[in-house]
């Protein structure tokens, strides 16, 4: 086994983001299950490489860190020359293609992650918990989301991919969120778009996300 | 005048930010003011650089970009050798110093910018656009707020800055929340905490950032 680690549970948003990252990087890892519904998240040792008891946490030799899009970062700069190699801009592209992967990596984290982060919670996970959905929350946050994606629309009439001809991080961070959201019953806010649904038919079949899904199902014993 | 310019006025806490990174590096740059008041920020040649109509803007000659934190690492990358040269990491520092200041600006972008902004746009921006208060909300945030700081106040107990014994992107990324928080009567956030106050008695009296308040008193014709 590699001497990268994983912890958390697949199934979680962020979590499933730093996978992505390292099944597109060819890089071997393996995968500690924290089950928040006992609270491991909260454990004093969790905490002292997660300090905002979140998940998830990451750990490559002896160092460790936490937010999953500086995770991905950190892969990516570490992993040069494994995998795909045009996830932060094609090398050779210099820090212009970079700022670029930056600017859409930043739009994903600040504009489409706060809606459809709630919406996520609304529609994938608050039955499961047992809470009540709040429709005036779901409806908010549509609003919002629809904004969101209909900037997407004209960016991605002139670019095939966010930050341009590349799949880059940029793309892969809203593979998470719009995996629920869809999986909710609100496919329409992808297939509704034209541009929007080719990329988004583009980016959620890449053998990388196909295999997180997968384990989404088949979560570690 | 050098070759760059920020789209945005001032007392916008995206566009201080920037400058803020501006002036720690040492970069001239123009600065044109987006009269939000008369919907500059919604007018068709703005949007071709910021398609989603905020602020700031950014143009290094003929780069453009978006999104306040991914301006911030393009320039501390592109003026590399100029002013501040640690503001991800120091030179020679590697790929873990980065991803130590890259974790920190995420924690900012992710669990202290959503609070915070709230807090900023009741404290200080609602009344100017005679918009009333929302008590609720205000009281919800100062929650949130409050374990954010908790954690930061552990961590500021172990180290002199967020990402290790260097200022960097991620303290800068907190000044004009931060700012705003204090000037809005809610000072005790920092200065009930004994090293979240040391770190912002710290950090805002950085000549960069006391230029930027500066600029937000007197802004431009």
């Amino acid at each position: 086994m590699g001497s990268v680690t994983v912890y958390g549970p697949p199934i979680s948003p962020a979590v499933s983001r730093v996978l992505a990252c390292l099944l597109e990087k060819d890089v071997v890892f393996n995968l500690v299950n924290i089950d928040m519904s006992k609270a491991q998240h909260k454990s004093p040792d969790f905490l002292k490489i997660q300090p905002f008891g979140q998940v998830p946490a990451f750990q490559d030799e002896h160092t460790t860190l936490f937010e999953s899009r500086a995770i991905c970062r950190y892969i990516c700069d570490k992993y040069a020359d494994r995998g795909n190699r045009s996830l932060l801009g094609r090398r050779g592209g210099g820090l212009v293609e970079r700022a670029h992967v930056e600017q859409w990596l930043e739009a994903e984290g600040q504009s489409f992650n706060p809606p459809s982060s709630t919406l996520v919670f609304q529609l994938a996970f608050a039955r499961q918990m047992g809470l009540p959905q709040d429709p005036a929350a779901i409806l908010l946050n549509e609003g919002k989301l629809a904004k969101v994606l209909d900037v997407y629309e004209r960016r991605l009439q002139e670019s095939r991919f966010l930050a341009g001809d590349e799949f880059s991080l940029a793309d892969l961070s809203h593979l998470p969120n719009g995996h629920y959201i869809r999986a909710g019953g609100k496919e329409e806010f992808f297939t509704s778009r034209k541009h929007v649904a080719r990329w988004w038919e583009d980016i959620s079949m890449r053998p990388s996300w196909r295999k997180v899904v997968e384990m989404q199902r088949t979560p570690p014993a």
